[in-house]
């Protein structure tokens, strides 16, 4: 509730999350960051990079409740399934073709897709699991909005599957049993065969 | 901003979700809800039921920003991943022991667990991948506040591999591929074969 | 707007109210209580026990806008009239039957009242005059999730006739000056003469 | 969120409270109010009266988050103890001298109390417990604002001690109980005897 | 989220502003201000002066989310237009007549303006540009509250003519260049002649 | 509070702005924006023009704090000195130079400014005002996003210098003329006559 409340590297304990610069030592980079022109980095496993720019980037943000992120994508590849625990998203296509989609809570857990070319917007609601997929041949490129300064982000596979240390094997298992059945039966009416094995 | 303001079915179009009931009409009844002593029937692939008491059956917590549920688990059974996309979850153990766990965002993808006995607590904060699982061979019962009178609920693998309609396969399957080969790994040392089948 | 904002004492001056813990610090246990199947010592003059699970107690809460408290009422014994001056309050029946009631703001002070058995819940709107009473000649128990993680109660009788130092007697007096009368009456009519002496 | 969301009367049901107005019928008259210059007639036990400039007198109040009141006070006469349970309220003598004072919630019940002098402005924090006394023998006035467009106002009194219907006597008496002794031994050493009976 | 949450001097990094007092050393007077009856003095070019009662005048104020001012009018002088970044106004006119006006967000940017006597009440939404003129020969006076407790003024002269450094001139002279030709085309008819260069 | 909050036109009087949607009506075209990469016509007195993409051309922003507006610049044009009263603002280049400044509230009225390049990012915090000036001799793009899903922009020329009906003359000049003295001087200085007349 100040005009400027540039947050500042602390050796005291933080204060929800980040404390507060003398006003008088704030400088027009403290609201300034440079390089969402820069393509990220998009040789991983997932094929696309997210590249952040919030409160950690830019201390000027400090409570306003607005970051960014620049969204590399390799031909095809994908941002795989997400949340934000802390943010409503809004993506612009900035080059090429993306498949967008999130879903619905439960018990409806509705996809909601769409495919978007440049200059295409579309909204994540808060706290919705929501993807992305370039849908050609080419790189592509999106500009989203999240709207905190910090909001977080976390991957399913990677919070479900790889966490630190696991979530028991049994118990994700179990959270997949019902859907077992069913994949398993596609994929050998399919002769698809990459599996994820989960162990019990 | 009003002492009362039960929602009332509407046939008009609702209004940020639940019109408001004219405050003369508003009965003791709107603030109440019976049956949270009842049994959930666990009879389901994961051995656990959810019965919600949010503003869906206290019309009076419109607006007032917070809500229950009572889980209950069969023995060794689970309440599978899942977030809260509106609410921080405060639980209370009420019969048994159980199990609990929550995974923070990306990068560090830490597990916090917990076993908890009758009596005891523990918070999920807000859009953070958490569960619980029955630790032992009695039925178990637990009672959770959230802090929103309708806090959504997304069931991880419902949302990510059961959608309606599907998130496409491959899109999955590259969403897991990292996570693939070291799993196959681990399966092959230890001789273990349940698996969940990505097609590809 | 972290995932993890916990509090801790601080030597320093307080920020509203608690500072924040290094996030890598925090642990489980600070998400954690025990003990909320304990009953409390309801051997005082108003027959019952509040046993917090806030902020206090859980240093995890902070920032995250939910707390409990467990109530543990004496046969026919009551939780006076009070106010939370930060949080909507949602009570669940554990054990036993408890009459509450509550009662909205001038001009209209209607008193809403309901009596529950276990396994009911109800609604105490924010920052309204609310009571509870054991219906019954057992002990009755109460679990009640608050949203706020620091809600603060505000007993009536406490805080107007017993405030340190004490709110002047001739104001008291002069409050409660309208009912008087009509209180004396029935006193008279009825035979009953036990009396609050408001010195003036 | 918008400019101009002017409440109005609805034949519908009222949605948080109050419905908006079509903004092209917004007029400059609702966010007008006259009158607050005009004394309140204070010919009632307790010798002041509260003019209200909320949402209902100032429909262009709606969502904005602030209003008003003129308290008109006779000769040593009072405002009771009351809370408001949606606001904060900051009040300005106009006129005259005025005793003022505040509860801190459970378990310390301070008193904090000052004397104001015209153009003297005092704090009382969200949902505490206050009252005001005119510390003079001609008339005082007071405007006080308030952090919500309909913050409520509880009358201590009315809401304990004069609901409708009635909180049921027994349940008075108890929730006084502990104060009782003390009062009525002050009493008897004072030879004071204006009482308030308690039915029991 | 306390009771008490008074601001203090902090030779620290503030945080969010301004760092909390520890309530055990809160004082009435941390609640209090003294000298909202002095006039303030007008000799200044616009012939009006504000007299701020915020956070920073009555530490207690700190995230209660309201605040006061006086402004005094000599006769005929304006308080010019300006807007509050952070905050709607509710201003009360305690002495003389007052000319508002406030004016809506684009395209429509619509002027509603009311003249008010003594006594009267007006509304000036979050954010708007919004002016005060002194109607009359004598001096006049209103209290305006804010609904934060520190909402930031920004005088739009100041803040576009006036800033430190100067906005370029160029940039000055091209926002205004829409409106020059109509302005002189008025100042020739009316031969009337007061101007500001704009300097390109 | 619900997943789809999708705005929709009503005949009935609007709430809070907009009335929701029917969730099982809603499509992902609620949630979609097309033409964000096409150039805005510059042809205009100040060589600029905002795109914008709010909850008016997106119904599913309804609620949900987030927007978005593309700005197009001519050459060494500009987006003149303005204020959002309900949003910070958070700006990327996507193609040219521009140069951009805002100026911090009362008394130190301090104007921070900076040139960026296509990819850097900068802050302009809640109600302060800005601009932007394309700082090349081709065209420059920008994208920003508004902490807001309708931020409302108040351009300060067009609000107080042809707001309709007109801001009174001689409150405007008022307003400026302490300003003016000073101007007129540089103006004489420097041989340069471009003006705006302030009709007195």
């Amino acid at each position: 509730m100040e005009d400027l409340i540039s947050s500042t590297p602390s050796e005291d304990d933080p204060v929800n999350g980040l404390a507060c610069k003398d006003p008088r030592l704030v400088r027009a980079n403290d609201f300034f960051f440079s390089g969402l022109d820069l393509p990220g980095d998009t040789s991983n496993p997932v094929g696309s990079k997210v590249t952040p720019v919030n409160v950690v980037q830019i201390p000027g943000l400090n409570t306003l409740g607005i970051s960014l992120v620049r969204i590399d994508y390799a031909p095809w590849d994908i941002n795989p399934p997400h949340t934000h625990p802390r943010a409503t998203e809004l993506l612009t296509v900035i080059e090429g073709s993306i498949e967008v989609g999130f879903v619905t809570t439960n018990p409806e857990n509705n996809l909601y897709t769409k495919i978007l070319e440049e200059g295409d917007v579309f909204v994540f609601p808060e706290g919705l699991v929501h993807f992305q997929r370039n849908n050609g041949s080419s790189n592509a490129v999106a500009i989203a909005a999240l709207s905190c300064q910090n909001p977080g982000v976390i991957t399913i596979a990677n919070a479900v599957f790889g966490s630190n240390p696991a979530i028991p094997d049994d118990l994700l298992a179990k959270s997949l049993s019902s859907l077992i059945d069913q994949a398993n039966l596609n994929a050998t009416k399919e002769g698809k065969k990459e599996c994820l094995c989960i162990l019990t």
